[in-house]
């Protein structure tokens, strides 16, 4: 039912750390669309477990900083996206059991697919071992994410806070259009045309991708609708 | 600007640990309005600690029950007013260090500032011990509730279960109707009346917010419902 994988050992090493229990680490990386023992409950305890780690971790780092700081950066390192990237890195979607339909329909790429077996993997390891050690390698996939991070910067990307900002008034969302593409396939410059319903003009925004131009309009439009309607 | 409180070892009996940082101890049981060093920041890491111990218990306990209804019952036993009761049982309302205006308007026997506060508690142990000294302290709070709780009972809301049983029965849905507030705004008491076809009555219900009073009387009303439709 399902294609040649590589071996787990290669899993391992990018993951940093090698599982005494291997049917729990195949369970762990079982969607439940492929077998009754699949790895959601391990998702459940790996959810939590993830969740010491980067509370302790943050609070030691930011020894001055408010809990609705601290919160608001737990929740961008612990967020689907985040653990979908740290699958990447591992390359997980090659060792994903799924069912057939899933594979077909490309679940090993599926975000929250591969968010769950990070938390999953998570899980296993936590049974086996202990906090310390997750500690040790949840902080190590993490470290750059955490020196990087800053508490006060928003951790909403700028189009929602364009989005809640509008939607708070009632007022229409904004409508993004790409207006200009320039440049040849791996360098591609996108001009993004953004309409918000209480501003005059259409706001331009540029960037290497669509969704980058679109990130910069909103920056811009927010910008000149909160100064607007202070004034 | 506070009342004379009883010694702390009372406190740390019932709560079960004996807090070596005297520091920590305090600022735990401090609320943000009492001062700069005040708990928010304990609870923001004791949350997490809690966090994990209710859900390895509840994994262990429950070797083969799905994802789903492991997180209901984590929800169940780490919510709000399951800590607002462990803090009754724990007198913390007497310890608590609350500003003028909090102390003026009850706040000790809030529910939230209670729960806040025992998590806050937790944080402050867990960072002097460890998750083993915190797991069995905690596993002694909740070994009733734990030696109690079922998967698959209802782990849902008062409202959304007294909905539930009305349909099943072709009932008319209840009207809430908030009848009366009390207080100023940090410190609103709501009343809401619950009419339910079946009950001569409406059901009355009170809480600091109106979702919560109509929790309480949907609560009541279910409880009269059920008595009666029984007997």
């Amino acid at each position: 039912m399902s294609l040649p994988k590589p071996p787990l050992k290669q899993l391992e090493k990018s993951f940093g750390y090698t599982f005494k229990n291997r049917d729990a680490l195949t369970q762990a990386l079982t969607h439940r669309s492929a077998a009754a023992k699949h790895n959601e409950r391990l998702e459940f305890l790996g959810d939590s477990v993830l969740g010491i780690i980067i509370s302790e971790a943050l609070f030691e780092q930011f020894p001055n900083i408010d809990e609705g700081d601290l919160s608001r950066m737990r929740a961008t390192l612990v967020c689907g996206r985040s653990l979908a990237k740290l699958a990447q890195r591992f390359e997980l979607g090659k060792f994903l059991v799924l069912g057939p339909g899933e594979m077909k329909s490309g679940g090993h790429r599926r975000e929250s697919i591969l968010a769950d077996a990070v938390e999953a993997l998570l899980g296993a390891m936590y049974l086996e071992s202990d906090l310390n050690t997750c500690r040790e390698v949840v902080l190590n996939w993490y470290s750059k994410q955490l020196a990087g991070i800053k508490p006060g910067a928003s951790h909403k990307d700028p189009k929602t806070r364009l989005q809640e900002y509008l939607q708070g008034r009632q007022r229409a969302l904004p409508i993004y259009e790409v207006v200009a593409t320039q440049g040849q396939a791996h360098n591609q410059q996108f001009t993004v045309s953004c309409q918000v319903d209480g501003l005059e003009q259409p706001i331009r925004g540029t960037g290497t991708s669509r969704r980058k131009a679109e990130q910069h309009a909103a920056t811009e439009a927010l910008e000149q609708l909160i100064q607007q309607d202070n004034s």
